[in-house]
């Protein structure tokens, strides 16, 4: 694959990573947290280093990354063959991996109000590589690709076929990578994917995958990465009426509206707070609206997990990743509690004493097996890139 | 109770009924159909006969049911104590039965756009009631009260909670006088509440209620009774990024939103055709088309079924109501065959002999019992008048 720099523009976080021959050998995390602005650098001992950094470097964090690219790159006389950076962006167009030219980019400025959080961070990004790199081969890895594949009954909406056809508004999905990340993992442990997968990523989004052998055949996140379940900010599925109601009466135009649902909905919209983290604590001391809020969450994933037995025909296993449900036993006990029903029923000690690791959490006779797992964005964007390269 | 005239007056069709002491003497039900208009009738014999009629004579309608109230009054020397008219409306204060006053008139004006098939019929119902029978007592029989148990995680939206409170934008459920005859119903038959219930209600409007020890704990409908399960035109819940897509691609303002979601969603959008019975004739001549719309509704209805254990801890039993799924084991068999996984499974042979009447029709193993039961959403009403009365 020679040398890669993936790129994750998360709306919370941009992840960098450079790739030599399918080894990351420089890592750069730039996060924004409710406190502040952090940045993380690992590189090949894989010793992470954080400080706290100003709101100006984590807006010019392209630079630093790219000097220390360049850094690499000079050390050890290569050169840089590809960037490829992930793609959060509604559209049949977007929904393969490609490379990215005049005409994708033109594409991707015209759906860039139906993705807020998401595509002008990616534009801009893509503008600073160009600037660094001018020459360089980019590529996108799309967050929807892993759902091109769902069954007409969950792609389409309820409404006029034509128009969706005309304006393509369809369940495209997102999160895709963090889920075939999962899908490629548990093949690589188990050796064959599970018939009935149920993948949950529970970060600063929050989404739930049904995965049937290996292919994705629904999802919750629906046109937007917005839509599906409650998440940090991000209102999700919301009654159309209600919405227009509010519209009305608080006089919102459309665009206002897109930004009140990704930014005002959800965690924050519930409890004046979008961070699980702050809300776990908030509960352990008695606080009844965070209490309320995570319930909330809770049951909408939980309303997501049994809902797509549907789809699967009942459930084999269930995966939790993201770093919300990476980290806390205490959320992960909250998602999975109340599905005994379903065969989900959680060992309460495996659960606590997992913790930032991957591990089985369920019962030894559980029928369905949960596992928690670290998802792994960036090696499969750097996968991507290499399939992409042996294709063309 | 004394005399009681029952108006129920849906989205496509009025049904009138006069009670003397809960019997009901006198039942008039005018229907638009997809080929015209009808009136049946029928008299204390319970006999119905069927007559098509022209659009004047539908818009009439309750011009010729005050004339035949009036005659039987007439003749039985008696007088009209109240009439009870069903009201779907969105708000808080619309939860409640109720007597209708000036400043509930003035609450329910200021809600018709929110409701534009539902609110501006009963306004004009209501007066017609006034023109015909001025100083008649007046009851709101509300379609959202029997769902105001719902617990905050499922009747909060994930939008922000002062918002949600000033704009008093809620699930508020519909379908509920349907869903409480059925629980009536089953109470009575079998002596007690199942703890475990689910109420399917499938006629024009659509939807799924989860009823925990005989309280409404999830209902699919939402703000509105354009949402949740997509209906024969009414688009159900939608993505609300893809909504406001829609809406600025084909320059919508909220109201012709509104309407588009009320008339060209659901079954009408995805296959031309609003009505179950046509699209299930089309299906047996191996309509691709109908076959997907019906594909479609069956697997939200059975995601809604699934999602809905989660508030149940489980399922005993399943209750499917409304005219489509009364009329046919076709339909039946579409939204019930796949849910095996959660104890669900029909007895074919005795699901088919099943055709307008009630019954049972899972197999004698299944966990889960699946009865067909005709909902009796005017009996609830007059009920529903003797309880006012009883309390005032």
């Amino acid at each position: 694959m020679g040398t890669t720099l993936v790129i994750n523009p998360g709306s919370s976080s941009r992840k960098y990573a450079l790739f030599h021959d399918r080894k990351s050998v420089v890592e750069l995390r730039y996060e924004a947290t409710n406190i502040g602005f952090e940045m993380c650098a690992s590189g090949t001992n894989s010793q992470q280093v954080c400080s706290a950094i100003s709101r100006e470097d984590f807006a010019s964090a392209f630079d630093r990354v790219a000097a220390e690219v360049k850094n690499y790159l000079q050390k050890d006389r290569r050169q840089l063959d590809t960037v490829c950076i992930r793609i959060v962006a509604p559209g049949t167009a977007f929904q393969k991996h490609q490379r990215i030219d005049d005409a994708y980019l033109t594409a991707l400025r015209q759906r860039e109000s139906a993705a807020p959080l998401h595509i002008p961070t990616i534009l801009l990004e893509i503008q600073r590589i160009r600037k660094h790199f001018p020459t360089v081969k980019m590529v996108a890895a799309s967050d929807s690709a892993f759902h091109a594949t769902l069954p007409e009954v969950a792609r389409n909406f309820s409404i006029d076929r034509s128009d969706a056809e005309i304006f393509d508004i369809y369940r495209f999905g997102f999160h895709g990578l963090s889920v075939s990340s999962i899908v490629r993992r548990v093949h690589a442990t188990t050796g064959a994917n599970p018939e009935r997968l149920i993948v949950c990523h529970i970060g600063n989004g929050a989404s739930v995958t049904a995965v049937k052998d290996g292919k994705s055949v629904d999802t919750t996140m629906g046109f937007s990465p917005a839509s599906g379940l409650p998440m940090g900010s991000r209102a999700g599925d919301l009654d159309p009426e209600g919405l227009l109601e509010l519209m009305r009466l608080k006089n919102l135009k459309t665009a206002e509206t897109e930004v009140y649902l990704n930014t005002r909905g959800g965690l924050q919209g519930l409890s004046g707070d979008s961070d699980i983290r702050q809300l776990l604590d908030r509960r352990t001391k008695g606080d009844a609206v965070a209490t309320g809020a995570l319930d909330h969450f809770a049951y909408h994933v939980q309303k997501a997990i049994a809902s797509f037995t549907v789809a699967l025909g009942g459930l084999d296993m269930v995966v939790l990743t993201g770093t919300a449900a990476v980290r806390s036993s205490e959320l992960r006990a909250l998602l999975l509690g109340k599905l005994a029903h379903l065969g989900i029923v959680i060992d309460e000690d495996k659960n606590h004493a997992l913790v930032g690791q991957d591990g089985t959490c369920s019962v030894h006779k559980s029928s369905v097996k949960v596992v928690v797992m670290r998802t792994d964005e960036m090696g499969e964007m750097a996968a991507i890139v290499d399939c992409l390269n042996l294709s063309s």
